[in-house]
């Protein structure tokens, strides 16, 4: 029996990841800042989170990577997504967009638009946002979060069968998804790859958090446990990963 | 033994909350944001928090309920609490006005007062909070919480016994409590009755989550499993209610 | 074989501060808000967070003690330390400032320096924020957390070697060593010993904490558990410190 490339990739990356330390700063909402950070640095990634106009274009310079997360959108934050992203775009490192709720307000679609006729490397959400948000320029990964998550880029599609309904229950761990998604395009590899595998571990760490969870108070916190210490054995024996249809 | 109405509402309405996903965005501090969400989410409701101006009417126009708390309460907040109420009263449905700490700044409190004047479905707060509030109008539930909760309506009061001093050691879980009742109350019932079940069943959800705590860290986890797993039927076994004399 | 007078100091300061209870106020970054109020109601303090412009000066007014942080520094919370510190500064009450991140951009290092010429009594941070921070005026205590935490005052130099590993795993213990440092120095003793006994507490929750944490996720939580439950023995028991040289 043959593993797919793809789980391969993703236990490569996790070890890769945990000693590069890759520096991604989140231009994110204000809910689940500290959710965000303590996930980087579960995995060994090295948070940063400030939206201040006027610090925003010296830590994007400075990272390895970007999120742009558009939850709780007030226009602080809109100019200092446009601010960083200027800056950030000049380094040609990869960025991801993650139109948080975009189809609950039409000033939030139509920012959600404009950003991603940017071109970020990845665009992440859930079914509902991924269906509003329109067509995505040709070299964006577009993902759909759910029960699986599909992972799709010119006529290709990854289907992660990793995860656990208990996700769904805590705030912010798509946000998270998004995060961690970052990190690992940050460390250069092929794209596709990189986000697929971000993914399946979130998926793998979750299912191992859900192992000694009680409910969703306990499994945000066995979650953070269980990506600071799940191991590249462990993505090799749960992974489960499909290729799909476009 | 007869059982007191509220417990049996608490139990019934504690399964339709869950099976009905009521829709309550939430204009609060952000201190709080996250554990509102999780709390919510635990509960079976579906969370917004955008206090963004160009975006509140929009997730006002479309929630079940709404809920105005007013820690960290800067100008853009007033101003979106504002907005959010100018467009959701015209819905008809409910909303919960959390004064929190308005007793420490004659701003807070003077515009605490002036949401009070528009007629909130409840105010809840502690006893400081509520002293220094004033007469609310007419049709205004008053709950005051404490070592036990006393829910007054138009020379009606309730007292709720149940809860743990745990509850006091967490931030949050008094602008959570403010957040269960607004769930309840989008359920249409009579409101008395409604916000006295969401306080019952937080006050069993506190005590089951006591069992396991060994502190308020732990604590806090342990009370959004119990706010996620708890049964009408431990709602029956466990609810306390009195009548009093207001 | 003799304790160190800062053990002694510590054990007996716990103490102290849970009676007391001092009213601490944080201008501090909106990440990690939750998670510092928290630690100072696990510890027995009452902490207060709002930066709104307006309400400031009058929470200021209040609080036995300040905590001014610089994370996600926007130009609303710089304006809000300035009119904060204006009013506190009135009381001759102690103050701490936390410069986070201070080498990742200019203008909040600018901000920092600039703060630091006021006088806080004390600064906390780590090697490369204390490294570019530069000279503090004689009468402000620094600290630099780390493996050992080192207390620097007027050429005396303490080092506390209590601590865990885990503690750099989870956002925000930097900034909640610096809240509880203005609790113990709300206390009035004499500084140095209050904000080394203050990090020697801290250490020793972390290291009871890290004993039924399985990741960084359960030690978040079994942190506040230990700090709303060391004693005063637990200190005399685990603390350690030596005198330096600075």
């Amino acid at each position: 029996m043959t593993v797919h490339p793809v789980i391969e990739a993703a236990a490569r990356l996790l070890g890769e990841v945990r000693e590069r330390r890759p520096k991604v700063h989140c231009l994110t909402n204000s809910v689940v800042q500290k959710f965000t950070a303590d996930g980087l640095s579960a995995l060994g990634a090295v948070p940063s989170m400030t939206s201040s106009l006027d610090e925003v274009a010296d830590f994007a310079r400075q990272a390895d990577a970007l999120l742009v997360n558009l939850g709780t959108l007030d226009p602080g934050r809109r100019e200092a997504i446009m601010l960083g992203l200027d800056t950030f775009e000049t380094t040609g490192r990869p960025w991801a967009l993650d139109p948080v709720h975009c189809e609950l307000s039409p000033l939030r679609l139509a920012f959600a638009r404009q950003l991603l006729a940017r071109g970020p490397a990845v665009t992440r959400g859930n079914a509902k946002e991924i269906a509003v948000l329109g067509e995505a320029p040709p070299g964006t990964i577009v993902i759909q979060t759910g029960a699986s998550d599909l992972v799709r880029l010119a006529g290709r599609e990854l289907a992660i069968r990793n995860g656990h309904p208990l996700m769904a229950a805590v705030t912010g761990t798509g946000c998270l998804s998004g995060a961690l998604i970052a990190s690992f395009l940050a460390l250069g590899q092929d794209r596709l790859t990189g986000a697929a595998s971000a993914l399946l571990f979130l998926g793998v760490a979750a299912e191992i958090a859900a192992e000694t969870a009680r409910g969703p108070g306990t499994f945000a916190a066995a979650l953070l446990d269980a990506v600071a210490n799940a191991t590249p054995a462990d993505v090799m024996e749960r992974g489960r990963v499909d290729d799909g249809a476009a």
